[in-house]
């Protein structure tokens, strides 16, 4: 601990993401990344932004990406925020929206990143323990002090809350702002995009690293009332003026108006996530009902440490998470289905 | 004002950058962007990588960025940190070693963007007056409660501060952090990275915008002790794992190898600068000694706002600070040769 860090650096507890290895040989299902590379479309607008401008700054208030979005969704450019990947959007919202002595509530199993806001911008929180079966207890989220965040499909669970549920928080907090984070919404069935015309209280978070196979390219986006929306603006505008490069954005643009190839890669991943979750219940896991690109499994006999690292040993890297409630569970990233049939020879060489 | 906003939305007051308009008939020498594109290196560099792997997620350490920005500068990968532009690095930086209750001290003519960090995280501060000749008054800036930060060569005067001084600054604060924020200092003398294998409490910010023509591109390094890079990287972590996109990883590192390309437009920039400084001055125009890529100037009847309003009529885009002890000045970014003539010709004009 240097003696010239802030209060802030010795009260944080930095986030751990993934391993993110850089050995080709690795099938790699441990970052929920997608396994299909970005829309043609996307790599070409790239190429050609990189010829025009990139000596000037992007645009500061990236009009025509959020009028893109908007266009998206049927809603207008004022209902929608854009950043450096959902992770900086979370963090500005945490900043516009939470704060000390008015706890907001999250899951126990959730989102790891959540707390680590929290102990950055110094807001107090209370998280709530999943039913047994790793469902939502809807109740425990209503009348916040502080508001609410949860993923969903909630993470690592994969499990998928119903949008009349979501309406229920949203209206039990009249006077705090609701996040839903729905970073894997496009592998489940319904939005809640739907209902911010509705509920000034509402903000959805989305992001392009998962069903848009944009991970590398970080960009994520937030929906909600033009009020809510101004309040991130003033944030960002508080901390960094451009905070999507000019490729980010072309890109982006791309990224959203080719809507029939997402499509497509969305519904081969859940696809086959549905015949991944077959083939291991076949094999004794326990398996969570996904509506995320990743399952969240557990074995009737062996150890979830034990597979992770006797995966990892075959050069299959999925995630364990050592926490009390799920470190017998491992998330596995839904891969093409070669990645996955190699992983499951893996598993049954383990479990032979 | 929303019910919705935090006490923090409420508090800050986001920085304004200049305008970014997207008329190609005018002349931008508002933004201190540079006129030439970036090396064809870095274009080619980033074209290669997206066709790679933009379904994953970029490094979350970005070693090997930061270990070429160290060989540039013969230190080692762990005094170096990057982040998504100089400013994203600056409001790091202000989380990390300064604080409330512990007043930092910055010029009163600087860059505006400090007193929006502290307003955001709520950090006390103290506006240095600058000396008579726009100059700054060195000892003010010893024995501080909270640290020091300015920009070398200061902006918007564009006055160059010598290494001695700055090393007096950085002893006489030696359990405060000293920040010099050196955006421009590729047009100037000598940077102050040299000071930092001695002084632990030494941190200098540099910027890909401008000397490497990547404004567009998003990228910004810090250089210090490595304890002073582990407090950046701990905030850094609990804010956003990837702060760099893939594409601008592959463009910072062509960018920092191409010494060559670099030197030749900067000594270009520094050429046209000494030109339009001696041709303004024939006009009437008192002009501060500049060692960056823009000029700070005054004429000796004509009011700046009137200028710069004469000058946007004639699509050509000046910035004009509305700022008491300012409020005369215009700030002129260096174009190429050809911009500058053609902002002479304007002025002649105007002149008239």
């Amino acid at each position: 601990m240097s003696k010239f860090w802030s209060e802030t650096v010795k009260r944080c507890v930095p986030y751990v993401p993934g391993e993110q290895l850089n050995d080709a040989n690795i099938v790699k299902l441990n970052t929920n990344e997608n396994p299909y590379p970005p829309s043609p479309k996307v790599v070409e607008a790239i190429k050609v932004e990189a010829e025009r401008k990139l000596n000037l700054y992007p645009s500061p208030t990236v009009d025509q990406l959020r009028t893109d979005i908007a266009e998206y969704y049927g809603l207008s450019k004022d209902n929608i925020f854009v950043g450096n990947g959902s992770d900086e959007v979370l963090a500005f919202s945490f900043l516009a929206f939470f704060e000390a002595g008015k706890p907001i509530r999250f899951p126990a199993v959730s989102y790891s990143f959540y707390p680590v806001y929290c102990k950055l911008f110094n807001i107090s929180y209370e998280e709530v323990k999943l039913n047994r079966d790793f469902t939502l207890p809807v109740e425990a989220f209503f009348q916040t002090d502080g508001g609410v965040i949860f993923p969903n499909p909630n993470a690592p669970t994969s499990i998928y809350l119903e949008i009349d549920a979501i309406k229920e928080i949203v209206e039990n907090n009249p006077d705090q702002v609701v996040i839903i984070d729905e970073a894997y919404i496009d592998f489940a069935s319904e939005s809640a995009v739907s209902l911010i015309n509705t509920y000034n209280n509402l903000l959805v978070i989305q992001t392009m690293s998962k069903s848009r196979s944009l991970a590398g390219l970080r960009i994520g986006f937030a929906l909600g009332n033009s009020d809510l929306i101004e309040g991130l603006t003033r944030i960002k505008d508080s901390f960094n003026s451009y905070t999507l490069d000019r490729l980010a954005i072309a890109g982006a643009e791309a990224a959203i108006k080719d809507t029939n190839y997402y499509k497509s890669t969305t519904r081969e991943i859940i696809h086959t996530r549905e015949w991944i979750t077959a083939e291991m219940k076949k094999r004794g896991f326990h398996i969570l009902p996904s509506q995320a690109n990743f399952i969240f499994v557990s074995h009737y006999n062996k150890q979830a440490e034990e597979l992770y690292a006797a995966l990892k040993d075959r050069n299959v890297l999925i995630r364990h998470f050592n926490k009390p409630g799920i470190d017998n569970y491992l998330r596995v990233t839904i891969g093409t289905n070669k990645n996955m049939e190699l992983f499951l020879n893996k598993l049954d060489e383990i479990l032979a």
